[in-house]
């Protein structure tokens, strides 16, 4: 028995998200039905991040256990070859049996990407929140670096977490522009649910001038999801990479 | 009677092309059918760059007629409020009765792109072709410098095309790399039959080491085209704008 670990980037757009549901088909399931297709054994993979429908990835993680003999490396070809072009293996390599994506240290980096322009670009539709108003970047930076660092983050966590604790660390909060396009790149040890996106509606709300940075310090002491910025749509969310410690 | 101008983007990921035909939606059909629901008349618009079925654009442009009494610069939103999200009107004014967007003098600029890495990236699948053959820029771009000024392009147009000349203008033609991302860009008075695509399959077999720079060269004086590279898919081609002299 060899666990087989495959770094997957995906177009979210036509999925129910990472994880198995009752209705509607998940990044999961084409990777398990793809890896019966070349196995001919009956697959649960485990991903390192259960992405929300219509989040995109280039670089989540997830492995598998199989008794197939195949040269771990080559995976990544023969999974492809079986998967729909919106799913793609990056890479492949055996670990050891006990390696679990979601058990070890991580730094886990997610971006935002907001289409800030007088008018929606089709092209961009699909993997942008699209903002009319002018996004004043500097006071969105200033906003960010009052996130960074080790907080309870309760106000910035979906009222549906199952979460034991909200204390989460925030290693990086950059918020990068170029041309019309605004990407809010954020990089820590775990996210609670929907807070990327959160902290991403928190931050266009200082962009657009609606609410002064230091409010964002305010809304993090307060501890109540209902101060923050809305939950963003999926769709401008990419989880980039998991960087592991080895 | 007024004559609109209308600057259009679409993603052409959906639809055959700008201009009717017997099977499949066009663009050009989409803004007929939007102008027909906002003023109660039959629009025929003409389009300055009848795109290939698959060709995005950000700045293609096209003239209807109208009776309908509405500020011009209105145009963009109440035709988006009708159209679907892939196709979204940037900007709308009037023109005279006579000004045609094939007929006025006119550079258009193209751009092609390509994603050089060793794995496809899902969310970049339908605006790029994938490459996975390390591309040598600067041998690209010296290709390139062969076919800047007028020449005749004939071995850079389908056999299918229509044009009694083939001599055409480049004014420009850059080679343009982004991190995994390398972009043909180019600007001329006007293009031939698939001229972009095939200048882009021409430069790609020069960046993957197939042929010297040299050899573009050759191909442009020998006028044929079975000599020149393939045509690259529609995809990767984006309509990026046309500017008129006034």
């Amino acid at each position: 028995m060899k666990r087989i670990r495959l770094i997957v980037a995906y177009d979210g757009t036509n999925y129910c998200g990472w994880q198995k549901q009752q209705n509607g088909v998940t990044v999961e399931e084409m990777l398990n039905r793809a890896i019966l297709d070349l196995t001919g054994e009956e697959a649960e993979v485990i991903g390192a991040s259960r992405t929300d429908a219509g989040v995109h990835a280039w670089g989540n993680v997830a492995v598998f256990d199989t008794e197939f003999r195949m040269p771990p490396e080559k995976y990544v070809y023969a999974l492809n070859h079986r998967l729909p072009e919106d799913i793609r293996v990056q890479y492949s390599d055996e670990v050891p049996p006990d390696w679990h994506p979601r058990k070890q240290v991580s730094v886990k980096t997610y971006e935002y990407r907001i289409l800030n322009r007088r008018m929606e670009i089709p092209t961009e539709r699909l993997y942008t929140h699209f903002c009319y108003y002018d996004l004043d970047i500097d006071k969105m930076r200033e906003a960010a670096s009052f996130l960074i660092g080790e907080h309870d983050f309760r106000s910035f966590c979906s009222v549906k977490t199952q979460a034991q604790s909200t204390v989460r660390a925030i290693y990086a909060l950059e918020v990068w522009e170029d041309g019309d396009l605004v990407t809010i790149h954020i990089e820590g040890g775990g996210f609670l649910y929907n807070m990327v996106r959160i902290i991403a509606g928190t931050l266009l709300k200082v962009g657009t001038g609606a609410w002064p940075p230091e409010h964002v310090k305010e809304i993090l002491d307060a501890k109540d999801r209902e101060l923050a910025g809305e939950t963003l749509p999926a769709k401008g969310l990419t989880l980039v990479g998991i960087e592991y410690e080895e």
